[in-house]
């Protein structure tokens, strides 16, 4: 039984990575940089999104699929600080958006009329790390009341992704939060990936996010805002 | 297939509440009471274990199963803070703990010389919550930096939780925390819950936790401290 398991949890992963490549190639033919936002609950992916939103306006048409267990709330959120265009996807119970759910979101969103999607996944360390979406960036988010010490305790994320945001850096004073064991602990795990300290609160730090990400969209698509 | 898939997990969820009985019933049989610790990475769960041992200390005995995907950071931290025992398991790659790493840890256990077993989960405000583990009481914990609208969207584990932590009180007016929106969505979904508000950076609220976990003690177990 264990082995019929492990097989069929093979065969779904495998089906999830087909649908992947497809949405990927959606993405791609539309010229659309789409980023996999992925972090706790709470860290902050609704506000480096609805900033970067704020910050790109009338430079960058941004949409985003919304991942949640239940409730729509940071769909209003984005739609309100001026998403081109959202959809919600409640997950019912899952605890990770996987592939079929962007497909179908995908039905919902004019990919013609955008340039950047973030899709914000559940709140969750562990889980969408191992699904892949279509994305062709991932983005993890660690804030700093969470702790210098997370990519010790969930490495697979902290490997797995393109891009890594430190953020709430406005409480980082206040929350003993060890910068060197944090950089230690990730470049252990990552050599790659480019680090962003920010704060969404105080506005420090965006405007080197922006001007990667803006960088990312040529880089990736080919084509500039 | 989809049918096959819901049948396993049917079949190994029945399996682990079949293991979390028989966990219970050790725990039972040495009055202790033991506490499944749930929260997303971050929110201070270890925290609140290290200062209930401190403040406990010379009146219970207290040990500690600590759930990570990685590492044994925090077993080290609840044994420099005297807790009687501590045990790592360390899942690999799972999101959650479930029933038969419990089973091995209590192997490793001498319950007979425990009062309470605190048993840290996986950080993660999801998965831990769909699998019993033996314990008595289920205890979440959220933090203000994560946001007064997690109860809408992370809702089964409010709903399913006998007690509730918001942590990180010395941060709240930091973080734009809506007291009265967190009471109500709560409250939505679980109306018998205490809630306890603390700090376990200042000391402030603790002691109503301890008072509070105290009378638990014996109320479930039959046997004061």
């Amino acid at each position: 039984m264990a082995v019929e398991q492990v097989k069929m949890v093979k065969n779904i992963l495998t089906g999830n990575d087909e649908l992947a490549a497809r949405n990927r190639d959606c993405f791609e033919t539309a010229g659309v940089l789409a980023v996999n936002v992925m972090a706790s609950p709470g860290a902050g992916k609704t506000s480096l999104i609805v900033k970067t939103i704020e910050e790109l306006s009338g430079r960058a048409r941004i949409g985003v699929i919304e991942g949640d267990i239940a409730g729509r709330i940071d769909t209003e959120k984005v739609l309100a600080a001026g998403a081109a265009d959202a959809v919600q996807i409640n997950t019912g119970g899952s605890c990770h958006l996987e592939a079929n759910m962007i497909q179908q979101a995908l039905n919902n969103l004019d990919l013609s009329a955008l340039d950047i999607v973030f899709v914000e996944n559940v709140g969750n360390l562990v889980c969408p790390t191992h699904w892949a979406l279509g994305e062709q960036l991932k983005l993890c988010i660690l804030s700093t009341p969470e702790g210098h010490d997370k990519p010790v305790k969930y490495p697979e994320l902290f490997a797995a992704s393109d891009v890594i945001v430190l953020s709430k850096m406005d409480l980082i004073d206040l929350v003993g939060f060890e910068s060197d064991f944090f950089y230690e602990s990730v470049r252990a795990l990552n050599q790659a990936a480019p680090i962003f300290e920010l704060s969404c609160r105080t506005g420090q730090g965006v405007a080197r996010w922006i001007d990667w990400l803006v960088g990312m969209k040529t880089a990736v698509n080919g084509s500039a805002l």
